[in-house]
């Protein structure tokens, strides 16, 4: 089954990009193409968009699913008459929810992903920065600041780790890369002893790490498997050394480790 | 109405922040403090979300509203019994979709940010990569890679802004600051000359500007009310002289601001 998917939204569409993967993971048989219609937000703009729905469908020989989050009722119907399958958060949650509360919602257009609190805007880019000043190593003299330090071996997926647990969570998150330097030596590298407690370890299967490693310098000794076994299989004794705890990465995405972190760690989003 | 509201999700519980969120925001008199309950993958982590969500509902004194997103029915059964307002997104929108498409859904765990895609996981590691090292004007050579190049004065939102793009969209986003040294002279600095195709300016109001660097260097002249309204000025003399589309981030969040460029410049998310 061919269908289109339409995401549409009157603002970024954020929102209805994120639920709509969430829900279609749950339907194997729906091999799509989606097409992002965000800012949608004058009945001209439905208009277009719901033209350009309609030539898809047409084409397609099959009607469309469109997921939308459209606060305004008159670019739903708009939206909605192009006859496709149309789901609508709002539609769909907020006869609910009022019911339950009992209470009026405002129908307000676009609050979600609004600067609506310059607090956490300030948090987020106070946290990138800090993130910025300790990646891999950089700046260990002002570790004490970090909320929690990454470890791991290189290509273990640090860096991307700590940039998202800024932006999404406010948090200060530094990485600490373990080397070959490190590893002889049986203890902690001493900079990281003061920060035990905030100290997590990222692990990774030997043979991804050689995949990611072999895109990064081919056929080198850093790419090599048995190196890459090596690696693991010293950071993952350290690890078990000082009880630090740690998370094997391979399967999973960044958002995955970054949210599992913070539910190990018990770090919350700031300003809560 | 001080209702607590609890996040509860099988799996990393993005999806379901996201949208409860985006759903709050229509509700202005709930007062609200949540609390998010990831990971709820077994019947054990199940009961103990539940006791947890019973004592604090008896603590509130009003029942709580529950956004879950538990694709297992046991899992969802057992957070029912709470007793509060339960909204779980499958329940709500897996039939309707599965008697809109005529299939069955597969009801399976945590699909949708797992790593299903080593390549946009590529993608996305490689573009923060090119974002780190094109960051604030450095490595110029290679600014020929990027898909877009962000131009603003300082503390404009220009390195949040390219990570977020890099990390969501896998876009690889440089950025250019542009300074007192650039302005005086009348032209485009002579390194962007060859990039115009991919410019893209931000600007903003100079009082929030002073808000932000008077954070950053309290009662310095970068931080002055005038060198702020002199910059954005000549910032956005260069954008209109060069035809470089631009946007006023003043009141956009980071995630506005990112999905406002995608959708003004046509970059896809890569993979697509």
């Amino acid at each position: 089954m061919d269908r289109t998917i339409f995401l549409v939204s009157d603002r970024t569409g954020i929102t209805i990009e994120t639920l709509a993967h969430t829900l279609l993971t749950q339907f194997d048989a729906v091999h799509h193409k989606s097409i992002s219609l965000p800012f949608i937000d004058t009945p001209e703009k439905a208009r277009a968009a719901r033209q350009r729905i309609d030539a898809i469908a047409k084409a397609d020989g099959v009607p469309p699913v469109i997921f939308s989050s459209l606060i305004d009722s008159r670019l739903r119907d708009e939206i909605r008459a192009c006859g496709g399958i149309f789901l609508d958060l709002f539609e769909i949650y907020l006869p609910v929810m009022e019911k339950e509360l009992a209470i009026r919602s405002r129908q307000a257009v676009g609050l979600a992903h609004a600067i609506d609190d310059i607090s956490r805007y300030e948090s987020r880019v106070e946290a990138i920065n800090f993130t910025l000043s300790h990646d891999d190593g950089a700046d260990t003299r002002k570790l004490k600041n970090a909320e929690v330090i990454l470890l791991g071996v290189s290509r273990s997926g640090k860096t991307p780790t700590c940039l998202y647990l800024a932006l999404q969570f406010g948090v200060r998150a530094a990485n600490y890369p373990l080397t070959e330097e490190d590893f002889p030596a049986d203890g902690l590298p001493p900079v990281l002893e003061r920060h035990r407690r905030v100290l997590f370890g990222l692990s990774i299967a030997p043979e991804r790490l050689q995949q990611i490693r072999q895109q990064r310098r081919a056929d080198s000794a850093y790419a090599s498997l048995a190196r890459c076994r090596q690696e693991v299989q010293w950071a993952e004794r350290l690890y078990s050394a000082y009880r630090i705890p740690f998370l094997n990465t391979t399967t999973m995405s960044i958002e995955e480790i970054a949210a599992a972190i913070m539910h190990r760690t018990g770090l919350r989003r700031r300003p809560a």
